[in-house]
């Protein structure tokens, strides 16, 4: 009797869940929140409730872009938080109740690269936009007519319920509030990993950071915690001063209004020399080239954080790599490790060294999430977290 | 009486000496032996008897270069071994007798560069391509016209007297064999020294190596030395294989026979998945790039260290940067301190672990130096020592 009750159970868990989700079906429009269905996971998958969920810049590239690797229909979203549902065949490592966070970056913790410190590129599960789960070629998303609705970062996270690989699962300790854990799914976590993982800032050192959006506050916060002691936030806009000084910013560089010199003449100015480290978090190509010529020679590094367009092109002078002693560094979700390094920041904010908190700016319901997607688009707004079940 | 021995003594020392130099008139043209005068050192600097000097690559590029940084009349020549003739003002590290060899990159030993660990760029006195002594915008030399000659790289070793700065100057071990202490003043520092100190080769590591002339020839010996177990060397001339060989070169790819395939696809394919470490030793700005392609995703690294004319790019796919998790790293004189690191890399020969002797393919009388440039041009020789006193 107990055995039926238990294979009851595991049946329904079997059966696709209908649920509310925020389907992006034309480019740049807004999504549509509408009723779908979700497969029960395969094989090393779970199911997740998403508890909430917030906007990261990647999903309005992706919501934006005309032609491929943008399709529609589509559920977008990756940074998140949630409680497994259900777990697929061959699941171990997690169980239904266990709070998660996906994260876009697979860690499978058997290839050569998940088991080396010196990697965070799964070779097993290459990164890449997909319009499917990572392990299968195919979508656990249909709408009320039976039409597959595409996966976004093997996430998909503006949706009820998701499913997502074992793979791009953390579990996190259920004490850590919901709307300050989903941070750590993707932008924080990017941006506070390059100072930390990619560059490993010294103490002491001078820090320099083109773009003072999330991820360039999430470098400040990141360096801050390495013992950076100057921190030279570089911006277009003036009052991201104020802003970026609750993260560490120390300086500010007025991109645009340097008086007939360039950022990289005010920086080594300024710091009689050159800047140790320097991150290009805008995402233009040619500004990496200026990052780059504001470190310091002998043992400068820049990194490069921001997503330019396909087919750009970084352009430095041979000369200037040669006899400058520079290092130049890439850098995807800063470099972390996501099952060995994320539990670290989670620890770190825990023991209230990590600012999390200043990162949420706005709040809003589901059935508001397009005014989320304004909020970020008019650039004012760090990061606005979207419950669920408001 | 001593008193007054001394004091002419020290007036001698403080006059010019006359004495033999091949002087660069015109370029790419023959050097011409003739007599000219080397004026006694000044405060810091010290006068040099020339033992044995032997030919480097840069030596060819700025005999055959028609316009600035280029200057006739020149003293070329900056791999050397020598013994201190005398000494100016406020020499306290060096004395009359000790043997030296000249390194073209100072280390003033005082500057916050020279102090750091980090950095082998001097700030004091920067590297740069300058006619004069690096101290004083001035040159020691005179025909017998009185017409000045000008200085190359702070060295001029192609003269049985030369001057040169207490900063460019290291003092060594006189049981040295010269014609193998002279190799450690440019050549195969550069190449151990980027394979060491630049690339921090790991042992069991896989290293590529683009260009098995005598530095990427030095650069797989000083890999073998860091223990890597294997060592690709790529080149036009399949006939580099067997050199290489005897620097560790453990496998061949025959650069432009690679049947429609890049050699970083061949590199791939090779070593399933790219190589730990790239060099780039031919000087090509464009091979910086095969060369980054050839390297591992997610820890690979590319050291550059051949030297391009002024104004060439390395230019790099921004979205290969920040999604490989690549690094890009230029490399000058192998990233060595010249006063701590070198005396190390005299240690390892001395120790029988460094392969100096197989480098020295040539030897030759000072009179016939232009023989020795003949054999570099045509790339029949590694390294040709050329004796002052025979
Ligand atoms: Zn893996
Ligand atoms: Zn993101
Ligand atoms: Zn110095
Ligand atoms: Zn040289």
């Amino acid at each position: 009797m107990e055995d039926q009750l238990v294979k009851t159970s595991e049946n329904q868990q079997k059966q696709p869940i209908r649920c509310k989700a925020a389907v992006c079906r034309k480019p740049g429009e807004p999504l549509i929140i509408e009723e779908i269905f979700v497969a029960p996971p395969m094989p090393r998958e779970a199911r997740i409730r998403i508890i909430c969920t917030s906007l990261c810049h990647s999903d309005i590239i992706f919501w934006n872009m005309q032609g491929p690797p943008a399709i529609v229909p589509r559920i977008l979203g990756h940074e998140a938080i949630g409680v497994v549902e259900s777990v697929g065949e061959d699941v171990t490592e997690l169980t239904k109740g266990d709070t998660v966070i996906p994260i876009f970056m697979a860690d499978c913790e058997e290839c050569i690269d998940c088991k080396s410190t010196k990697s965070n590129l799964c070779s097993k599960f290459p990164f890449e936009i997909s319009p499917s789960m990572i392990r299968y070629d195919t979508s656990r998303f249909t709408d009320l007519n039976g039409e597959i609705i595409h996966h976004f970062l093997f996430v998909s996270s503006f949706s009820e319920y998701t499913v997502v690989d074992i793979a791009n699962l953390l579990k996190i300790d259920p004490a850590v509030p919901p709307n300050r854990a989903c941070l750590l799914s993707c932008g924080v976590s990017t941006g506070v990993g390059a100072a930390w993982k990619t560059a490993n800032v010294e103490p002491g050192s001078t820090v320099a950071i083109f773009g003072l959006g999330c991820i360039g506050l999430a470098v400040a916060e990141g360096a801050r915690l390495c013992g950076a002691t100057r921190i030279i936030g570089v911006d277009i806009k003036p009052e991201k001063f104020e802003i970026g000084k609750k993260f560490g910013i120390t300086d500010f560089v007025h991109a645009g209004e340097c008086e007939n010199k360039s950022v990289s003449q005010v920086i080594i100015e300024m710091t009689g020399g050159g800047a140790d480290y320097c991150f290009e978090c805008v995402g233009m190509a040619s500004l990496v080239h200026e990052a780059y010529a504001s470190c310091r020679k002998g043992w400068g590094k820049t990194i490069m954080l921001g997503v330019d367009k396909p087919g750009s092109k970084v352009s430095i002078n041979s000369n200037d790599i040669l006899f400058q002693g520079k290092t130049l560094m890439g850098s995807i979700f800063g470099g972390l490790k996501p099952k060995t390094d994320v539990p670290i920041l989670f620890k770190r904010y825990m023991d209230k060294e990590l600012n999390l908190d200043e990162f949420v700016t706005h709040e809003v319901k589901f059935k508001d999430i397009n005014k989320a997607f304004d909020l970020l688009v008019k650039g004012e707004c760090l990061r606005c977290v979207i419950w669920m079940d408001k």
